[in-house]
């Protein structure tokens, strides 16, 4: 009657399907997913995660399949390394179900031992997602895999948050997708490690690439001391991915040089503890709370009798009295 | 030396200067922005807000401002409104600043009395902005605006919950825009009350059009019972306004018909209420942590002495002792 125990070592085993259940475990939030991860926790921080991000149409899919390739096969007397892909799926807000399936992936992949690919969608809470896929990361993290590429589909702040799970952020771009493009580029520019430019055989694709290179020009050098790149590629015909993938690289060994890998990590840990502390006080909250008085301050607030701010004093000092 | 209520009285007398210090003071949570709308929030509940949300490029920004023009220049017997617009702007998430201006917009719609235009951008925690947006909203409803306009750069989640803010959620497409848009159309469906592809000279318009009333004769029907309408536009050349209008009105009678405009203020209002709550709940956490037990925990959790889990239940039971 101890499930987590097997599971963890079957985790650390290797054995694949263990590690898919562990992770539905952990998008469900179900408590014995919880106990394991508690336990596998002690054997992550090794590998490397990578997020990719950026405009919708930009080929970010393509991109994850042949930068996973490329680890896999790298160039001659380069060690491949093993592969997980998490893809972060656009789902309706209200029914939840992942669109993009794993399998049109798995066509291009299928069958190394060496990849392991997981779509992750959005149930219910945003949070709840951004919680389940730093949840499958260390999960991955634990059972082995080298590479952890997490790709997330749109770029917005949600996206945005996703990313910042990563050692390496990818931000994907597409050239001459219309002008608000170009302030979500300056908007998302500063988390990106590696800028992409993908489909870089496209008209406009000169534009778009000196557009993005001023204002590296003029931007930013990140904090601890990388010079965000900028590669030009075309993922379907594997234009581009050495470099993309040397680039990548030297982003890893500037950050294993200094102490950026490790202040990265433990932000990465910090922001995740603290959205657990922030989840955990509104249920405990949400416990002490009379629903009576839940409905009737919400009653008054829809009346105009009280606003929000009222009405959140209301709620606190009931909160208070009744704990 | 009571500002908020002379505030209040100049906002309630639509004193534009007023409204745009009232809005800042909201953005930056200034406390006399809470007292000033503590008293305002009585006066609101009247204005007809409609979110327009969608993909980056589709050229939601033309589309609001000729939407703005429909309703300052009505076809004739029927009554002018006046119209706010809010431009929630995409922005760095670590130095924040509105990128699109609001001068680009002023040039359509300057000197128009009855039109209000203000940009809105995330200044640290997204929370921040769905928040300061919700106030605005409520600020400028209780101005007297007739309609207010909240439009969204993105098409993430985050952009998803500024748009249920709305009574009318329009989710805006341009033809074509590549693979992934397939799946973020499924993913925000089902929020839209009226589905806007904008562009629609653009080539691949008619095989969008039909990809989306396909989607929609599959789909859903809300659960209020209105039909979500399909609208072909091309913003800048004033192509199909007539009817995106025509369909806006059509929604607010649907709504104003039965108690669905009252259900969805209430969810709104619940929205906003508990989105308070819990920041408040983190605040008084903080306030009541010892930062040393805190960095003390941290530095165990990213030496993967602690996981997560057992770094959240240690915080709340020190911030219980503490407390």
């Amino acid at each position: 009657m101890n499930p987590p125990a097997a599971l963890v070592d079957q985790v650390l085993a290797g054995q694949r399907l263990a590690l898919a259940r562990l992770i539905t475990l952990l998008e469900n939030e179900d408590p014995a997913g919880r106990a394991a991860l508690d336990r596998l926790f002690a054997h992550t921080g090794r590998a490397h995660i990578i997020g990719v991000t950026g405009s919708p149409g930009a080929g970010k899919s393509s991109l994850v399949n042949q930068l996973a390739r490329s680890f896999r096969h790298p160039a001659a007397e380069v060690q491949p390394l093993t592969v997980a892909i998490i893809a972060v799926d656009p789902t309706s807000p209200f029914t939840g179900g992942a669109l993009l399936g794993d399998r049109v992936r798995m066509r291009d992949l299928a069958g190394d031992a060496g990849v392991f690919i997981r779509s992750m969608a959005s149930r219910g809470a945003l949070g709840g997602l951004a919680r389940a896929t730093a949840a499958a990361a260390q999960a991955l993290d634990a059972a082995g895999f080298d590479v952890i590429l997490i790709e997330t589909v749109g770029a917005g702040q949600a996206e945005v948050d996703i990313a910042r799970l990563a050692h390496t952020t990818l931000v994907v771009e597409a050239p001459g997708m219309g002008d608000d493009i170009q302030a979500i580029k300056a908007g998302i520019l500063e988390i990106a490690d590696i800028l992409v430019v993908n489909k870089a055989d496209r008209p406009g694709a000169e534009n778009t690439l000196r557009a993005l290179r001023g204002m590296l020009e003029n931007g930013r050098n990140s904090a601890d001391g990388w010079q965000t790149r900028l590669v030009a590629t075309v993922a379907t015909e594997q234009r581009g991915i050495a470099e993309l993938r040397a680039a990548i690289d030297a982003h890893a060994a500037h950050l294993r040089a200094g102490s950026a890998w490790a202040e990265r990590d433990q932000a990465r840990l910090q922001a995740e503890l603290e959205a657990l502390v922030q989840r955990e006080l509104v249920a405990r909250w949400r416990a002490g709370l009379s629903p009576a008085d839940y409905q009737q301050t919400l009653k008054r607030l829809a009346a105009r009798e009280l606003s929000p701010y009222q009405a959140l004093e209301q709620l606190l000092t009931q909160a208070e009295r009744g704990g």
